[in-house]
């Protein structure tokens, strides 16, 4: 069975910052998991977030003098999936021997095609990178034709776009290397995001979702199942409220009925049932979410939420 | 012909810090010289520097408050080879298009197990990074566990290991993509280094000269040719001193003396003239160094140093 993993933020770190050697932790628990479902004989493609890594490169180059030219959204991306890659690849490989599995993990480094037609999904809207004063907002705004917008937090924020993904440019490469044998970890935070403008493909400043986009390779990969691990337990109705309660199963009807009425907040559980449901809708194949912990049993069905037609 | 091609950081950006704009402009120039060779029906693996990248993250990360924890070496390595390879990949495909051929470049991250017994290459030789004043050198040194060496220009660098690569763990990742009919771009920067220790490869704070590796990837792939390319016209004896004399051809026993006689120096010449001798001695297949807006005749032999047995 051919299956596609999407590892939350929390595969790699917690929001606050934390030091190399616990990031290796983080990574060698979530890669031990991941192996016990490779030893099970599946063929697997990572995918992985990179909100806290881009957040903190971001701030590395903001502490850097204001003349100093810094590297584009797109380039950031670029370099956390050469970081987040490497760490995945490396623990994955050590968790695989201590099984006695010999397999090799391969990084590709993903780009992806967004639709640059969708007016919806071309506004500035997810705020990224540290909070400024007025000033320094106005400064990078004309330097840097960065857009702000004010953090309810305080300070001001730079908003960049978070277009729909329509196409993986690497599915190729990775389907060479599945048949390889190789463990591809892709489309890390979503994918480099590349538009067409002017019959051209140009990167451009914006975040995909990478659930979204790890639907979208599973879909062109025509995985057999769609696996989003995260923090949570699965998906709930009512999450944290009163009445709250999880789902063991759930159609793709009852799902986009609820994901209608809200019920999964935009920068987190929704946009994982939204993927899910895309996957189910475009293969007819199943989808689960769950606790990274519980991995090889939310592929199995035994915990988290699976969904189905 | 399977041609291995490493790149010098000029193909990149020069020392002097360059915007993004330049960046692209750089590497486009590059890629250009590459597709011909591609365009002529070659197979091409492509290697290159990270020098100038390596050195603006490590100083985005100085930037930050020194209680802050900082991503070691290796990852830095990590991230320029997302960074560079996305770059390269995008410019390459761009330019095979613009010259009617259909392929896609692949970046590959690469790790490179060195030689961890040979004392001479474990010495700290290596500055990396800006230069720090006597004290914030011994709190990164407490701190880091930096080693430190007086800068002949004032203040203190860190200097890390520069250890021979003894094997590229890429190989068959690079071999499967190549029989895919895509162009690899790996080993950048010299590679991520790994050392064997207590029986497990972990990663280590070192730097990997990037011909070094490239000439033993280009061994290990069996290549036919390996070409260096950089921004001087090729290997010359009393290099910009009386007597100048440019090599249009050599031997690896001129070339093995002359490097034995201190013609090429360490951080420049010197390693490119070695991973050639190291190439064509282990494979009895000859070797190119030459400016890389000549790859084209260089390649052909028609300009720069053709090095064989």
């Amino acid at each position: 069975m051919l299956i596609v993993i999407a590892l939350g933020g929390n595969a790699i770190q917690s929001s606050d910052r934390r030091g190399v050697e616990d990031q290796w932790r983080a990574v060698s628990n979530a890669m031990a998991s991941v192996s016990e479902v490779i030893a099970e004989g599946h063929s697997v493609v990572l995918t992985h977030g990179n909100g806290p890594q881009v957040g903190f490169l971001l701030e590395a180059f903001d502490s850097l003098p204001m003349t100093e030219p810094r590297p584009t959204l797109d380039l950031a991306v670029a370099m956390t999936q050469g970081w987040i890659g490497f760490m995945m690849a490396h623990a994955l490989e050590r968790e695989l021997t201590k099984r006695g599995v010999r397999k090799r993990a391969v990084v590709v480094p993903t780009r992806v095609i967004v639709n640059s037609d969708d007016p919806q999904g071309w506004k500035p809207t997810k705020p990224i990178g540290r909070s400024y004063t007025r000033e320094e907002a106005e400064v990078l705004s004309k330097r840097m034709g960065w857009i702000f917008k004010e953090d309810p937090r305080g300070g001001y924020r730079r908003v960049v776009p978070s277009p729909m993904p329509v196409k993986i440019l690497e599915v190729d490469t990775i389907s060479a290397l599945l048949q390889g044998g190789f463990v591809p970890i892709a489309a890390g935070g979503g994918g480099i995001p590349l538009a067409r403008s002017n019959g051209e493909l140009r990167p451009v400043e914006a975040v995909v979702d990478k659930d979204l986009a790890s639907s979208l390779l599973a879909v062109e990969l025509r995985a057999d199942k769609f696996v989003v691990l995260t923090d949570v337990g699965g998906v709930a109705i009512n999450y944290k409220r009163l009445g709250e309660t999880w789902l063991r199963r759930a159609s793709t009807k009852e799902l986009r009925k609820l994901y209608e009425e809200g019920q999964f907040p935009p920068g987190s559980m929704g946009p994982k049932v939204l993927s899910c449901i895309k996957f189910v809708e475009a293969t007819g194949k199943e989808c689960a979410i769950g606790h990274l912990e519980d991995a090889y049993r939310v592929i199995k069905g035994e915990a988290g939420t699976t969904i189905g037609e």
